[in-house]
């Protein structure tokens, strides 16, 4: 996605080898008409695939998850991080291992918003390890809902989640790919 | 909001006198259209106030900020929940008190993002007793940046957080106002 690679170009920051910051536009502030247009392109990426139900993560993944629902008429849950399970809801569970925050939170999705006839399509905001997208997947399964597709704005395809999650049987769309960050630069798939 | 208020009558659940859960379309699962409508309300409320960036609170307020900003074409910041401040960047820095969780957060935006030239528009999914808005209004102020208004979807009017706002000066503008949750039922405010 042209657009997206001329903002990473000009606003990404890359803080090592393996971390880019996109928080002017993505991750602390967010630019809504760029949102609107990677929303229209997930829908147009996964059109033909019945989806019913857009799964993300709190929080960095519900911008762009919201405007993929607008364009394809489906309702968005997003998987929530929590300290605690003090809930007496069912639950779809799993835990997840940020390697850039070095934290592990637990996710979960109330069970009644997911159920054996979802097509589901998961989104997030960067793709690196496959860690978050597995664990979503792991929810999703628990409802014995099926994954239609993953969506990822950024893809590190570098690190090994992308190959991961193709690997499992799952197709992975991301929007951009970036081939490696070396000499503090975004260095784009070609 | 006539749309909105449908919505509350018919998938609100009234947990007890004070709290209100909108899982179904707004703070677990969202509703992408309603957001959208929502969005182009909060723009039409606050189209000649000069607004040059929408402030929130992750995870519930990203929704409805992201759809208001598409529609008045300005970036939105949502302030990040933090356990500890171990950043090296400027930080504009507020704790805030949820009394229906019972915890206490810091919150916490990069202060590069706002400006003493920002006219900003707060939005939120809630109002009840303002601890977040002022939470938000105050790192506003540490940025010399000046508040042009409040934006919230759901205001609990029988709690003080809007009389609270409107006597500090600021203008508070609810898409639908709550009267009263008693008797297990949603009573809005005629």
């Amino acid at each position: 996605m042209r657009l997206l690679e001329e903002k990473i170009k000009n606003e990404g920051r890359v803080i090592n080898d393996n971390v880019l910051k996109v928080d002017s536009f993505l991750n602390h502030q967010i630019d809504p008409q760029l949102m609107n247009e990677i929303g229209k392109e997930f829908a147009r990426s996964f059109a033909a695939d019945g989806i019913t139900k857009i799964v993300t993560i709190e929080s960095s993944g519900i911008a762009p998850a919201v405007m993929a629902g607008l364009y394809m008429n489906v309702p968005v849950i997003f998987a929530r991080k929590r300290k605690s399970v003090t809930l007496t809801d069912y639950l779809l569970t799993a835990s997840v291992h940020s390697f850039t925050k070095n934290e592990t939170n637990e996710l979960a999705i109330a069970g009644k918003y997911l159920n054996e006839n979802d097509k589901v399509l998961i989104i997030d905001d960067f793709l690196a390890n496959g860690e978050a997208a597995l664990a979503l997947v792991k929810m999703v399964k628990q409802a014995n809902a099926s994954v239609a597709g993953i969506g990822i704005v950024i893809e590190k395809a570098f690190q090994p989640g992308g190959r991961l999650l193709q690997e499992a049987g799952y197709r992975v769309e991301s929007l951009v790919r970036i081939a490696s960050l070396e000499g503090a630069k975004v260095h784009f798939v070609e």
